[in-house]
């Protein structure tokens, strides 16, 4: 009942610009009486201050910092993990990756030798959507299995472009030594394969242009699906090292190299948004953008800034996982800055809400639908965010309070340090984590524990998809091989 | 020529409105055919990551981030020094403090014991503007002398009203110990008082009503000087400790008692805007928001945020100089982010420029009139920042390089750490002043020393104003006594 109050209040919404609207009245209509068009863009190591929008000073983002500006600026809005894998299981399947087994004790992430990627059993937000008629396309980096099943046409997108995992995999043997190899990167020092559906491409991809034909698939994909409902997932390789980007772009920013990349990344979503204008469709879609987890501070200038927050990727530390991210639709999103939690496992119950669909109750969710926040900027639903390192339960958030069990860098050589009592922060008075405040809060302290009891209570681990690894011959198995 | 030149661009920029536009032509005109009027709301010990423009997560600034958005945010704004007094003095006169002698190697500021401030000699914004015809306002704290031929009217203010030196001095013998008195700060702990033009108003200071009330009056003067031009220097007493707001601001922000604080001087930054709309003033008028220096971190959670960059207050780090700055003014200002240096220092030949009026030749000026890019959004016409600490230079940047000859945390018990060679930045790709690369720029040390060398042959300290000190009867002596 209470869900299909809030598709209510959604379509109403979505109608009220044909109702007040000018001459594009006939069109509008046409458009609003279908369901919205959701498009996702997830960036690869983007940190929480590499946007002018979120207080970068010398990286230039006019496109997303007008996006920022007309929809809603999330500054609490959190990953999965806060590594590459996990982050993206979550997403798509609305999880903590531990329920899905997406992350592991022994492996941080899937590698080209991996065995595993994401279960048959998993509910993507392709499926629920296409289950109700829509049109989906992943395009980018995938990092969820690189086997015949593990293919994003096997878990609900009708088409894919792009690559299976991270573009600093399958390194050949004579690129330069160690980290001396990101520094002036070329193309040839990775083998890595590009698809489209289950066609190889090219092998090793031409890197340089990996983001301009990511965008030029997105914006194909877009015109191609003008006239149904459709869910794009653009799965930006960059700015993960090694960092490329078009000739277009080079040499462009102060920021150098990492500015370069951020750069075409936002001219990559300004031709998003141009393209929805040209269709006429930017009233009647959600477009999401976000980042898979913090910076990866190890690469020090080719790695991002956190902002104000403290450290960065790999790390349960807020840097880590707190990610820029911006809700962006005209016709949909009232505009404002969202403070409340949010996290990108709410994606799949927002949108399924919003385009009218069921949501999946064979599995056990973590996300809550953001759709009252996100078209009237009513509180958020989310209470409490819960900051796994692999299979582990690290930090737990509840209301501005963080209470961190365990700390460590994200790829440091330095030991975990166990916290008894717990550290605690307040997040919204001292958002970079400065002061422990866990001797003059042990009320909050005793909350916390409750909530982590409850969680480990009701949490089924998922089987370990990291730890399993290809041997001999099957090295060789690809997507390619049905 | 050159600045008949650029006062032509300006004044066709300004008269470009009344020729595109609207019903309200003939008020534009009206107003156009003046020059127009500056606002300069300068906040103390605003730190750069404050504000939501600049990406704080959790201090909701909507009306400074609409100017932001509207008008120009200047990411590399830097103040004349990184504590109070010679900021101030900096900015007023358009000259480093170490040549007026507001800065000194005994004390940082002035205090109520001392018997120095502005010197006669020097050329206030204020006094250039006036010799052209505008009314001139000074509203809140000033802090460059408290003795009669300091005051305000003796540097080109028509009117003041506001207190005589930072809102933490003058503390009373049986406040709360230490910092203690900043946790739950009230206003009979500190003596401070409140003056309207040279008369006594208050004492104590009723500091909960203070940004209020230098908003009313800001209001004010710009309602009764609404058909003349005008120039108001409102410099607000807050955000530096003790932190007080106004009823309405009570327990309203996330970020706690500091966060009421900045929410209420965004809300008076609201008010000015309004006011300048309401008045149709709002397309002839230059607002400038930004702050003295950085946060004061020694404070915790009293202190604000640098955002991205290292250190604060007191320091030649950036996080000490750099603040967040803001343009405003849609009749003048091009939209857009502004990377290029700018100083509060260029204020004065900057809006001199844009009066019409004649840049002081009986000083040295470092500054530089910004109107181009300003109006245009053409590069920025300054190479170099000089960063002093007391009278003493300790970093210089020029283009992208900053050179550290000295370094030292803002307040800390720590020694001055001398560097030799120089401790070099790329500020553009390195912001937060991570990476040292002296070792592999001996060119752009070299040209540092230059600039240096240049820099120091040029220079003529003023007689030092920080160290002279009241003594015996003369220690009651204040504006009142003339």
């Amino acid at each position: 009942m209470r869900s299909i109050n809030r598709i209510l209040v959604v379509w109403f919404v979505l109608l009220l610009p044909s109702l007040s609207c000018h001459d594009t009245g006939v069109k509008q209509k046409v458009s609003s009486s279908r369901p919205p068009n959701f498009i996702v863009i997830f960036c690869d190591d983007l940190g929480y201050g590499d946007l002018g929008a979120f207080g970068h000073p010398t990286i230039a983002t006019p496109n997303l910092d007008r996006m920022a500006f007309e929809g809603q600026r999330w500054t609490s809005f959190y990953t999965g993990a806060s590594v590459c894998t996990p982050s993206r299981a979550a997403l798509l399947t609305g999880r903590l990756p531990v329920r899905s087994g997406m992350c592991s004790s022994t492996r941080r992430v899937l590698f080209p030798d991996s065995a595993g990627g994401l279960p048959d059993s998993e509910i993507t937000i392709a499926e629920a959507l296409k289950k109700i008629g829509y049109s989906t396309g992943a395009i980018g980096k995938w990092h969820l299995g690189h086997l015949s099943q593990f293919h994003p046409d096997q878990h609900g997108f009708d088409y894919y472009f792009g690559v299976p995992y991270s573009n600093d995999m399958d390194r050949v043997n004579d690129s330069p030594p160690g980290r001396e190899v990101y520094r002036e990167p070329k193309m040839e020092y990775w083998n890595l394969p590009l698809y489209r559906n289950r066609t190889l491409l090219e092998r090793p991809t031409d890197q340089n242009t990996l983001t301009k034909r990511y965008t030029e698939e997105a914006v194909t994909f877009i015109k191609q699906h003008r006239d149904e409902p459709f869910f794009l997932y653009l799965a930006q390789s960059m700015v993960h090292v090694p960092l490329f980007r078009s000739t277009g772009f080079t040499d462009i920013s102060r920021r150098g190299l990492y500015g370069d990349v951020m750069e075409e990344l936002d001219w990559s979503a300004g031709q998003i948004i141009q393209t929805l204008k040209n269709l006429e469709l930017d009233r009647n879609t959600l477009v999401v953008f976000t980042s898979d987890n913090g910076p990866w501070l190890t690469y020090d200038e080719q790695g991002g800034s956190a902002g104000l927050l403290y450290y960065g990727k790999g790390s349960t530390w807020e840097g880590g996982m707190r990610v820029p991210t911006i809700f962006w639709g005209p016709g949909i999103v009232e505009p404002g800055v969202i403070m409340d939690p949010g996290t990108t496992m709410d994606l799949l119950p927002t949108f399924v809400s919003m385009a009218g669909g069921e949501i999946p109750s064979e599995v056990q969710l973590d996300g809550s639908s953001l759709v009252d926040t996100i078209t009237t900027r009513s509180p958020g639903p989310r209470d409490t965010v819960f900051y796994y390192r692999g299979n582990e339960l690290w930090a737990v958030r509840k209301g501005a309070y963080k209470a961190h069990f365990l700390t460590r860098s994200g790829y440091g050589e330095d030991k975990p340090v166990a916290w008894d009592p717990p550290r605690l922060h307040n997040l919204d008075a001292d958002p970079s984590e400065k002061y422990n405040i866990s001797g003059s809060h042990p009320e909050v302290l005793d909350e916390i524990r409750k909530v982590v009891d409850e969680h480990r209570f009701n949490l089924a681990p998922g089987k370990d998809q990291l730890e399993q690894r290809l041997k001999g011959a099957q090295l060789n198995l690809t997507w390619e091989d049905k």
